[in-house]
Formats: C-alpha cells, structure tokens, sequence
C-alpha cells in the first residue's frame, strides 16, 4: 500500500492536516490507535483563536464551529476579592476566540474526510516508522505496511513518532510545575458569560465552558493528586471557595459528567523534522494548558507543514520543508513563555516566600489596570498574527 | 532645639524633602552623618523619570538638571547579536529619561537648602531617634537634641530610623539576587548615545553615562565578587566581550575613575509609618538597580509625604499622613516587580536550565518586537504616572 503522506494520529492536527493536503490535491493516509468513538469523546482544549477559527472556517470544516461555536469578547481575572476584565473588543479589536470543545473539531474533521474518501483508520496496532532518514519511508501497522514520501507524526506528547527518531539528534527542553489541574465537565449553564481566571490562596480555579449547557471547570491540585479523593461534593465546595469571591457570583452546580487531573508540563523538542519525518503539535512539544495554546499551535504547525508540502509536490524544492521547525519554534517558544507567563501569574507555588506573593499581587494589578499590559494578554490570548511562512 | 520635621539624612529624599516642606512653609533640620563632601561626590543613580525631572523643575531646583541632564527618548536591548531600540518616542509620546547623576542632585539640593537658610548638618555623630510613638518625638545627636513635631528616616537601607522601630511591628519582604553588579565610572566619552542593556551568555552588562565627558559601566558578577580581580584591563576586556556583540559598535576605553561592586537585593518593610516616625525612600524599600527606580522612588515617597505634612500642618488633619504607607506602596511594589522583571529578562542564573534560557529570549524577542510589551517597559522604566494622592 503507498500514499503521499502518512500521518501518525487523529486528533486535531493528523486529520486537519490530512484535511488540508487533501484540499491541495496530496493524498495521505492517517492511522490511529484508539476508536473513532474515543477520538470523537476525548474532552481536551476547547479555546479556539481567531487563527484557528479563520484556518477551519478556510479550509471548509467551520460550519458547524460557526453555528455552535460561542464568541468570546474577554476574560476575567478575578483576585483579591474583585474581577478584572480584559476587554478583547476594546485592546485587540477584530479578534475573539471561539469556545468550541476541540472533540467537536475533531468530529467535524472526521466527517470531512470520510465524505471526500478520505482514508482514516482507527484502531490500528503496532505502528511503527521505518527508513525516515531514507527517501523511502514506510510505515507498518496491524500486519500491513504503507509506503510514503513523507511520514508526519501527529500522536502526541506519548506517541511512537518522537521516539523513532534517533537517539541524540532531538534536543529536549522541559519545565515541570510543581502542580496539576483537577479537570471537570459539567452538566451545568455556565456560571457566567465568559471564562473566568481566578487566583486565590487556596491555588488557582478556572471557570469555563463547552456549549450553553455544559461548564468546564479546572482547580489546581498537587502534581499526584488522587482523583478519589475529590468526591463531586468536594469539587464544588472548591470551587466555590475560589470563584464565589466577588459580589454577586453565585457557582451554578449540578451533575458532573467526567473529571480527570492533567499534569502541568511545558515541553519542546528540536528540531522538529528528521529526515522524512515531521513532527507536529503535542508530539513536538506541549505547554501548560493557562495560555489555552496547544490546540492551536497544532493547527499552525499543520498550516506550515501544508505549505511546504504543498511546495514540494508542486516545485520539487525542499525549501519549506527545511524551514518547517524553524518556522515553527518561534511561534512555540512564544507560546511557551506565554503560557508560563499566565501559569506563573495565577497560580500558587509552595516555594513562593512572601515577596513572591507580592510581586505576584503588583504583577495582577499591573495587568488589569495598564493598557499595555493588558493588550500582551491579550494579543497572545487571541493569537499572534500568523507571520509569511506560518 | 525644636524643628516641625526632624529628617535623618542628606541624600536625594531628605534634602529634597527639605526643600519641599521650606516651600510649603515648614521648617526642617537635615542630619547627615557623612560629610558635605562625601555627600556631593557618591556615586549612585542617574536616570530620571520624567515625574521625578518635572518635580524638582516646578520645585525650582531643576536649572542646571534642564542645562546639563541628557534627555533620552529611548534605550537599547541588545541581544543574540543584534541591538533592538525601546522608543520612548513612539512608545510613551512626551516622556523621556533624564541622564543627571544623583550627587548633581545631591549639590543642587544642597545649594538650595542653605542659600535659603535651611538647617542641614554634617557629620554629626550618634543620631538616635527618642519617643516615636508620642506626640513629642526628638533625635539626639552628638550631645544635642532635636525637639520635633515628626521625623522623618531618610537614612537609607543601613541606617538608624528603621531598625528603630520597635521588633514585630514592620513586615519585611525579602528577594537576594544571585549575583551583584560591578560599577565603573570612566573619564570616557559615552560609546553610543543611549542606554545599551546587554544580555549575553557571560551575563549582563549595562553601558551608561553620567555626562557627554563620563562613561558608566555595570558587569553582572558573583555576589561575593572580589575588587581586586579586577584591574582595569579586565574591566575593559569584559566590557568589550559583552557589549561589542553587534556590527559596528565599539567601546571607547580610558580612564577609571571608580569601581564598585553593588549587591542585587530586593526589600520592603511595610508599614512605612510607626508613629511619628515615616520612612522614605531606600529606608524603607530598595530594588536592584536594573529598573533605574531606586531614586525615583524616593521622589514619590517624598512627594507624598510632603502633601500629608502640608496637610496636617494646614488643617491638622492626618488623613493624608495615615495614608502615607498605603500611598506609597503601591508604587514601591510596581517597582519591585518591574525591576525584578528587567533583572530576570536581562541576567543570566547558575540555576537556569536549557528550558528558562529559552524562555528568557522567547521574552527579549516579544518584548522587543510586540508594541504591546514594548510599551510595558517603556511606561514602567519612563515611569507611570503619578496618582491622586501620590
């Protein structure tokens, strides 16, 4: 079996990018190996830049994510006992994001490919790369192989592209925090219109939201907090003891349907190609989920990866491709200071004496009360424009 | 004796205190322990906010700064071997940076204290402040004492008014930097026209000027750093390796006139009151000197304190002087965290990994290229406005 690309993974970034190659005439093949079913149900990100949004709406797959999709104008930074908003409208005007869950996407994408004959396949087994410094890359799988020009290794942080790779060609930066996200979906209206950064001496909270029906709900725990420990009652008295801080915010609480804890790590390999092999999204490098950026710098990687594809099918020039990782990085390494940045504003570290806690303070008020330093929030949030090359 | 404001000090604060209270009708005796002389030539900072400029111009003590100060509308970050400019111009329209050494200040100050009759002593011996706490507080001082309405610490870090305070009533915060700051003062012409900030490898170095005839340099070394380890043509050597990074640029080199190393230390005590006694300026709060905000921030305290007494003295209310602390420290806090924010985006640390060494340039490389985060150092480092109350 041959095909142009093939792609390791289908979440967002393999089959946005077999979407996308498929628009420009490239055929690709993506192997996956969990069920659609679990693909299609995977609660993950679902904070959607202006970028991001433009890239789907483009590309076709925004129909949906348009209708069901809700635009958001700000966030709030809630601390000492008051809200700050920070006003998109007003510091980055012509940029929201969209809170659409990214299973949705990932549906959405599924549909698409499936309806133009695209070749997805789940629950494959034993995927392995093979030749990816050759020109003859191939990949193997469930007893069968498949031959390619170029093998593109969306699977994640956990994935078998990275590792197939060398050992000493990658350089590998990583920061683990001294702490986790206790993750809940709720069967509940959202609290209030927009999300919701909360800072408190109990640890950070987050207040957001999936559809008009259900909320999104993290809390800062420890780095191995046991999930049995937080019966759905604890969960809300928590959450209540960080968000209902100001005046007139009253926690709306119901069922819950799914709670999970998600380590808080930022991580970036370099460079991210060897070879025949691409790397993109979480399995070149991940972030902690503050900033609400790894979904979307998936979708930049995959929107470089198409271009340079696209160049090399149609010029037979590696130029693009061989600027791939660097083209990447800078908008990564952006995204990874952006996201310790929001990490290190709104969370409690044991290890802060009590002038960290201040500056911290100075820091937040500095931010909800300067223009300026609102607009970087801000600018980062929605999404750095894309530069010539992304 | 009897003055209404006992001021122990005869640095910026005290003496501009001094002639601020004179000008508003309040009398004042300075107390200096080190002579007029060695008061006129210590070398200290030498940027100027445009706040802390227009103040000592309205106080009628800014005709030479406005003759021989050096405005300067922007500063250089330099870095991976190119120099990127912050533009107040563009930045911060209407505000620069005044170049004038603090001891020109120190001079003109005195100047003006003693051609207008004011009170201020030398060299005298044994300051002790008695009665803090009462209505009737008074300083001894070699044998003499000083009946006064209030006193006011001036005294900086070292001196005698904080740790007169009685123990469990302030609450101090703490940050010591893992490094110090060499300073050389050069009997050579500036080597550019503006503040270079340069992050290298080797760590940080800072060409700066006091005059179009003196150069003034800063090399981050360890904190523990030994003067003699450095003769002067180490100094240059460094100094070259870390500033001559960029095509074009050449450091002019001569005469030492004085080397210093200054530790890197942050630290606010809180309240700035206990009584009758307020603290100003580096008394009560220092930063490292990466922000130029130490002199500065003394201005503000001062400015403060000046309004309260006037107050008291006009009404006999003490509104304005129990506010003092709160006043204050908002300010004190925004300079703590915006020098601790140019100390860790410029310095290098033993304890930064590959992880935080990327960050740091993913930071330098926003801040010098985002609008937004330009002008977060440029409104800070030119210096916010003054508030109501300020």
């Amino acid at each position: 079996m041959r095909t142009q690309v093939g792609i390791v993974g289908a979440g967002p970034a393999g089959l946005l990018l077999s979407h996308l190659l498929h628009l420009q005439g490239i055929e690709s093949v993506v192997l996956e190996l969990r069920s659609r079913d679990y693909a299609e149900k995977r609660v993950r990100a679902g904070v959607l830049e202006q970028g991001t949004t433009d890239t789907l709406v483009e590309a076709g797959v925004g129909e949906r994510l348009l209708r069901e999709g809700l635009p958001h104008e700000g966030i709030e930074l809630r601390f000492g006992g008051a809200g700050h908003r920070i006003a998109f409208e007003k510091l980055v005007p012509g940029h929201v994001i969209t809170v659409y869950g990214q299973q949705e996407i990932v549906k959405d994408l599924i549909a698409a490919r499936l309806a133009a004959g695209g070749d997805v396949r789940f629950e494959v087994d034993d995927v392995a790369l093979h030749d990816i410094d050759s020109d003859r890359p191939y990949l193997t799988f469930g007893g069968e192989r498949l031959d390619c020009d170029f093998i593109v290794g969306c699977d994640g942080f956990h994935g078998v592209s990275r590792p197939s790779i060398p050992p000493g060609v990658l350089t590998t930066y990583e920061r683990e925090y001294p702490f986790a996200w206790l993750g809940v979906l709720a069967k509940v209206r959202p609290s209030a219109d927009e999300l919701i950064y909360a800072r408190t001496e109990r640890g950070f909270a987050l207040h957001s939201m999936r559809s008009p029906e259900i909320s999104r709900f993290y809390l800062q725990v420890s780095p191995d907090e046991d999930l049995a420990a937080w019966p759905d009652d604890r969960v809300w008295d928590e959450l209540r003891t960080r968000l209902e801080t100001v005046p007139g915010f009253t926690l709306t609480t119901g069922e819950i349907l799914d709670k999970g804890v998600t380590p808080m790590r930022g991580f970036v390999a370099e460079p991210m190609q060897y070879g025949r092999l691409f790397l993109a999204g979480d399995a070149a490098h991940i972030v902690p989920p503050t900033g609400a950026k790894g979904l979307n710098l998936a979708v930049a990687d995959v929107r470089v990866l198409t271009r340079a594809l696209a160049h090399w099918y149609g010029t037979g020039s590696a130029d693009l491709l061989d600027g791939y990782s660097r083209a990447c990085l800078r908008r990564v390494w952006r995204a990874q200071h952006f996201s310790w940045w929001m990490t290190t504003l709104l969370h409690t570290f044991d290890t802060d004496d009590s002038y960290a806690r201040r500056l911290q303070t100075s820091h937040l008020e500095y931010v909800t009360s300067s223009d300026a330093a609102a607009r970087t929030l801000a600018e980062n949030y929605v999404g750095l424009p894309y530069e010539p090359g992304d």
